[in-house]
């Protein structure tokens, strides 16, 4: 992520992948003042062997779309909620990105960094039946919840 | 994609996978009009042996997100345009998507079009070495250009 | 309505319904999380006697419409106020629908939920005179309040 | 409608209803040109014999809120595409209606003058078991034409 | 004003007409819940003395815009402030006249309201030089203030 | 106006004045090209026995604002139409002004600098009945075109 | 600034600016209530030996634009977060300059102000290579504490 | 700037270099093809004897941002009027700067790459009292070219 303060929402991406049992790698790069070490990073990745990337960011978020622009690995973006402008500025600087380099950018907030590892376990689950199969239960499980959930419709 | 008039755009996409030699079914299926034939195809995705569906949809666009919700296949949303709102519209209702659920979004229109096609291959990528030398090779024929192309700032 | 976490409004429409006598039956049917039971509902409830459906989302609502593409009952919605957006995201995606789906939209938040209940007895009230004068009775009431109301303009 | 620049898309509406056969009268009345005419129309409408009233106006689109404050009949609002705003006034003017009077808020321009004749046949055909099986019809024709258009996606 | 919820900051413009002596008389006429009163009070502004009429309103607004279509006398209309959209709503239903009726705008919330005050008192002050000398005195006090308050700049 | 390039917009408030019979002064006085004057003409516009001043501009659209500051008369401001923004950057910087110094917005656009004139013409008429009339038979005339138009709702 | 209400972002420029030993003079200077302070301000500023002006404003945000139209001097821009449009208004009333009166526009809020001084900063830094130096050891020192703070990510 | 496309809009701001006779060099890099020759710019650029960077960009327009996070140089950014949301998307990316690396941002589109011309010979001028006199004589043909417009204000 790019800053500390984005832990408050990406915290949610870690917590799930940990729970299905996901190995990965959390860290502040700063896009703006740790350009090198993000470049880095980014076009290190593929031969570290990282498979998909993660990147949260707010405001002019340039996070995600310059990891993308120094790997071909799938990155997915998860926009900040601001407090001047509610997560729009997060939102169109990250995935209004031009042709060529995609970010595929999830919600504004705590749902977007749940999602994103969500998705990136969906791509790894290509390849990974059982990794797949966990995100049928995690599915199955949210069904039974909200199925069950209209009994708590009490004023 | 949700509607034929959806195919002044997507055909980016379409265009990209040919160009790069991947295989791929294209089809106009409405969210609104044709709930049935989505659900049954978002359901049968993963054991047709597709591995990551692309939806284009504008205005309360709703396919991707019903796509994402049947399969747990990644699923990629491309925003259209739209007359009234500029595409605003599109992009809210598909990147918005709620906690459990994600629908990977690029930008609005073409561009959007273009990098869903990017982003599948790169997903793709993952286990298929010889596609993603072959994004690593286009974005290298897209540097040559964008560099070249300095000589052409000509009043 | 698509999540326990909108019964926070929604429970606005229920206390009318109440109020007014309307017989009604109240779920959590997730259209992303229980698309089956979603489909199967609206599929169902014009010959289970139901007239007209209210249904309440917010973020990429896609609830009301998915609900509207499945029957040819009226299908009212109401737009969840969201953390982010404020709900812009959630009204965009319930009145944007294509031509040939109609969402009846209400206001965003409490009085969207409160409006939604009117709208769906103005409607049975075109059969039901009893509950129109109902209905004129609520209004003379209002009317009555808001012109007792300058008493308290004190500072 | 709340003047004749409206027509260009609310004539939707009308040739919809006219292909359905569903009588209406449609005319100019102007909330802030008109405003005697519009309150003798709403409050004698119902005693008219009107089931359903639909109101098309843009900018700061007062008539269906005005209209539906002097009837106990279902209002149905179409905002218009303005040129400064893209439609987002009109919208904005006729959804966000306080609690106590609802108006029933389609899609920005044609499409939602389209889907407000439908909408209003919806309401009908609640009483009327032909023009909702009229509905149904309707329905399976754009199913029919959506699914065939897939085979017109050619470059 | 609409509603008894509008004199949280409609409050304003009446301390301000009371701090310079300015008759005024204050009502809650809703356009919603009260639109004959609203009408007959607009029809008969003109013959009954006033002068200009302040009005506020939140949401679909349709308050200042319908008092303005039913008298020749000028109309300041005042945006609340609403919880989901920040008064984007109000303002919006308020400015955004068609040609031939205008409603004087001013910002949303307290602001606004201070200036509906003052806005109202500058078109007074055109016959009324003392009026008009007040609203001066009141500016060069402003002055004085916002001078002075250079020196409060302190950590 | 602001600049030339306003008078696209702004001379359908001199074509209203001239149909009215009403004298008036027209010129381009730009807030940041000719400083130096806005504020000379601002400071004197009183005793030159001006009543009320027009502005419209455009973008960051100090022209009514910066006026306002400099004068007690009342000052009607009239946002531009914008490439960019459509104008949303003209309404908002002409109607926000902060607490003492109002500025009467009108509408984005032509209807807006029209609706300017009328306005500016009902404070006028506050004094000169003659006036007055002309607005009331202006609207006479509108209200019998609009009612009117309906005969043309042709397809 | 425009106002006092200003200090509470403004005074993020100022710390920075102690901190850096860069010499400046602070104050109160309202567009709308000190105009003519305001304009002799701006048009003495060169003379008075003055490098480069920051101004922050809020809402109608004439502040910045109206100064830099009185001096040749670089004028940066710092709009105020507002409480109803979340500093919208504020950022597009000061960053729409027409072409001719630039005005260098930082972030909404708090950021925006700190910005505004480093940027200044880096403008005298120009011809100051020791306060230059400054800007890349404060950006070494946001860079390691950036580095570092991967260690705070824990639940 | 970042694309060739930028050019319909950036070749204003070289325009009024060449005309003011200020050296300058203009290259397309790309932040998202060419990251590396991006880095290696903004890097080198005070070494150069750079003294302003100006940046144009649309979009995701990371640009302007990640150059100003490479160099401490003063960096001017120029959002680009864009397809579907009208350049709202490049403002916000380019102007939400975070704490700690500003972009001096100008207007969208052809009036802001104009400003950012002028905005840059702003800062040089501070050190070359030729050039600034050069501003203060642009200005004032400005002046005198608005003045004279008012004699061109005819139907």
């Amino acid at each position: 992520m790019g800053s500390k303060s984005d832990w408050g929402y990406m915290q949610e991406a870690c917590k799930l992948l940990d729970q299905f049992g996901v190995d990965y790698d959390k860290q502040v790069i700063s896009a703006h003042r740790m350009p090198n070490e993000m470049f880095a990073f980014a076009q290190k990745a593929a031969e570290n062997g990282t498979k998909v990337i993660i990147a949260g960011a707010g405001g002019a978020a340039h996070l995600p779309g310059m990891i993308a622009a120094n790997t071909p690995l799938p990155v997915i973006g998860c926009p900040a909620k601001t407090s001047a402008l509610g997560g729009m500025d997060s939102l169109l600087s990250i995935v209004q990105m031009p042709a060529g380099i995609p970010v595929a950018t999830t919600a504004i907030g705590p749902a977007g960094a749940k999602n994103a590892a969500l998705l990136a376990m969906q791509i790894l689950g290509l390849e990974d039946k059982e990794l797949q199969q966990k995100i049928v239960d995690y599915r199955k499980e949210m069904h039974d919840q909200a199925k069950e959930s209209s009994a708590e419709l009490v004023y």
